[in-house]
C-alpha cells in the first residue's frame, strides 16, 4: 500500500479501487501461494475457488439494518453465497452458517434471521450442513455477522454450455466461467435493472431523510436463472455485479482481459425509481450494490439465444444486452443517453458501507 | 428456549449447557433438514459435515486479544478448522480466510495476523484458496474477527484405523469418528496437558491481577499428530476439547453414547503452572479452552498403541490414558487424587467469553 496509508478504511471493504488493491497488494502476497495443485486459486480472484473438484468460497454479512425492504441478513448470506457459487458455473451444493451474535440480540430477531436463511435455502435448493455460534460482549458487534461458506460442484450444464462456444471453433482458455475466456467482440448482458440493493439499504437506514417505499432489495438466488443461461449456451464469463456495482465489475473484467469496452447508457436497465433516487443523491447507479443480478460475457452469435433464456425466468425478464468487448478502447466507455461518451472508472469504495 | 430466556447472553456462546441447548432447540429445528443426501448433517452435531464426499466445516474467532501468548487470531483461525476437519478422520485440503475488520485497524497489526495464518497454514499443509474482506465502522467491532471454513477427504488412514477395530469382530455404527462408535469399555485419551489456552487469555487480558508468564495457548494444527493415532489404528472417536474443555467433549460422548464414564483425575495432564492458577481463579481445569489437544476413544486393546504412537509426537508426548466408558454409571464421573467421587457436569458456559 502507499505509505500514506497505515490503516484501514472503510473503502478498503467498498469493492472499488481501494479495495482490489488491498486484496492484490497485501493479503494475496501474504497468503496467496498453496502447496497443491489449485484449479483456481485465491489469486485467480474468482468468485470461488476450485480445487480437487469442489468449488469453494465464503463470504461474511455485516449488513445494516439487518432488516430491509425486499430482504434480510439472514436472505442475504444465503442468496450471496450461492451466487458465488453459481455465477462460476457450479451447481451449489451445501452451505455453512456461523453467526456472530452481540450479547442482548432477541430470541426473537435471530429466529426470523434464521427462518429466512432456510426459506431461501430452499428457493436455492441448498442445504445448511455444518455451523458454529459465537456471542460478542453487549456494545463489541453491532447486533449480528453471518458468514456462510458454500461448496459446490462442476454443474454438467457448464459443459454444454462450453461446448457451443467450442463448436464455433472458439478456443476457451479457462473451463470456468472467468474472464480470461473473454474474447474482442463479446457481448455483455445485465439480467435486470441494476441499483436496487444498495437504495433499499440506504433507504432502510433512514440517514438520507428519503423515501421511496418502491425500492425494494432485489436479494434472491441466482442459481437456477443461471442455469437457464447455461442451457441456452455460448456464456464465456459471469459475476455477479455486488459492491461496487457494475462499474466496479466491468473494470474488474477489463483490466482482467486487457480489452476495452463499449456500454450503451440506454439499454442498462434502471428502474424509474432507482434513476430519480440516484440523481436526487448524487449517486452513479452503476456504482450500486446489486444482489440478485447477474452480468454475462457471450459469445457474439449466442448473445441474443442467452437473452432471451435470461428472459423466460421471471428473475431475468428485464434482461438486456448493455454493450460489447472492444479492442477500440482499453477501459470502460459508457455511450450515455445522448451520445457522448463517458470514461467509467472504477469506483473508489462503494458509496455506503455495510452495504452486504 | 425457556420462556424466561428472551435474549442471547454469553453463555449462549460459551459450549456447555446453554449454547447446546440454544443449537438443539433453537438452530436445528429452523435450519438443520436438508433436501438431498447428506452423510454427517448438521444435526450430528459433529465437528465437520460430510456431503457428497466433502468434510466441510467452519468456524468464526473473536478471539481478544487478538496477540496472547503462544498464539493470535490468525494462527487460531488455522489451527481450530485444520483441527475440526482431522478429528472426524478427514485430510485437511483447504481453508477460506473471510476476514471482517474494524476501520482503523493498522496494515501493521493485519499484517502480522496474516503471516501468522500463513506460518500455520503450512505447517498444517493446507492453502488458504478463497476469501472475503468486509470492513465495520470504528466502534460496531473489537478490532478484528476471521472466518475460516475447510474442505477436506476422507483420510485413507482412516480405513486402516477402522480396519483394525473390524479385524476384533467389532462392528461400527459410522465410517466416521464420531461418539455412535462408541461401545462399553472403549478408553479415553488425551494428547496433553489441558487448560494452556484458555488462562493464557485470561491472563493476557490482564483483567485477573494474575501473572503467570510461563502459561501459553497451546493453538496448533493437529492434523499430523491425528494421521499416527489412525496409523496405530484402533480409534473409533474423536474430538478437540475447545470451549467448554473437556468436561463439555466428556459430556457430549455420555449423552450421545449414553453411556457413563469414570475419568481419573490423577491421569489428566495438567501443568503446575495451570494448577496453581486455576486454583487462585476457582475455576476447574476441566472447563478450560484448549485449541492443541485431541481426546480419542479407542477400542480397549487398541490404547497403548494409541498412546505409544500419540507420544512419538512432540504435540503428544504428555498424552495419557485418561478413563474408560461405562455401563455401570450413566455420567461422567471423576476419580479425585484422593479417591473420592464426583459427578462431573457440563458446563453452563466456558468461565471467560471470546476464548476463540
Amino acid at each position: 500500500m502507499a505509505s500514506a496509508e497505515k490503516h484501514i478504511t472503510l473503502l478498503h471493504g467498498g469493492g472499488g479501487v481501494y479495495m482490489h488493491r488491498l486484496i492484490k497488494d497485501y493479503i494475496l502476497p501474504r497468503i496467496g501461494k498453496h502447496r497443491r495443485a489449485v484449479e483456481l486459486p485465491l489469486e485467480a480472484l474468482a468468485d470461488s475457488a476450485v480445487m480437487d473438484g469442489i468449488v469453494f468460497t465464503t463470504d461474511s454479512y455485516t449488513v445494516k439494518p439487518i432488516f430491509f425492504p425486499g430482504g434480510d441478513i439472514g436472505r442475504l448470506s444465503v442468496a450471496g453465497t450461492v451466487n458465488d457459487l453459481c455465477v462460476m458455473g457450479a451447481e451449489p451444493l451445501a452451505l455453512s452458517c456461523s453467526l456472530i451474535i452481540e450479547e442482548g440480540l432477541s430470541f426473537e430477531i435471530l429466529g426470523k434471521v434464521l427462518d429466512s436463511m432456510k426459506t431461501t435455502a430452499e428457493e436455492a435448493e441448498v442445504d445448511i450442513i455444518t455451523g458454529d455460534t459465537k456471542v460478542v460482549e453487549r456494545g463489541k458487534l453491532d447486533g449480528l455477522v453471518i458468514n456462510t461458506a458454500g461448496i459446490g460442484r462442476r454443474s454438467p450444464l457448464l459443459d454444454h454450455n462450453l461446448e457451443r462456444v467450442r463448436r464455433s471453433g472458439r478456443s476457451l482458455s479457462s473451463r470456468w466461467l472467468t474472464a480470461s475466456n473473454i474474447r474482442d467482440g463479446d457481448k455483455i448482458i445485465v439480467s435486470g435493472p441494476i441499483g436496487e440493493h444498495a437504495l433499499a439499504i440506504m433507504i432502510a437506514r433512514g440517514e438520507l431523510g428519503l423515501q421511496a417505499p418502491s425500492i425494494g432489495s432485489d436479494t434472491a438466488p441466482l442459481n437456477r436463472l443461471m442455469e437457464d443461461a447455461l442451457r441456452a449456451g455460448g456464456v464465456v464469463a459471469a459475476k455477479d455485479p455486488t459492491r461496487g456495482g457494475l462499474a466496479s465489475l466491468l473494470n474488474e473484467w477489463s483490466e482482467r482481459t486487457g480489452l476495452g469496452m463499449i456500454i450503451h447508457e440506454s439499454r442498462i436497465p434502471v428502474s424509474d425509481q432507482v434513476k430519480t433516487a440516484s440523481e436526487i443523491l448524487g449517486i452513479d447507479p452503476l456504482e450500486l450494490a446489486n444482489e440478485g443480478k447477474l452480468v454475462l460475457a457471450t459469445a457474439p452469435e449466442a448473445a441474443e439465444n442467452v437473452l432471451n433464456a435470461l428472459r423466460s425466468n421471471k428473475l431475468g425478464r428485464d434482461a438486456e444486452i448493455i454493450g460489447e468487448f472492444t479492442k477500440e478502447f482499453d477501459s470502460v466507455v459508457v455511450e450515455t443517453e445522448i451520445g457522448g461518451l463517458r470514461y467509467l472508472p472504477m469506483p473508489l469504495g462503494d458509496p455506503v458501507p455495510r452495504i452486504c
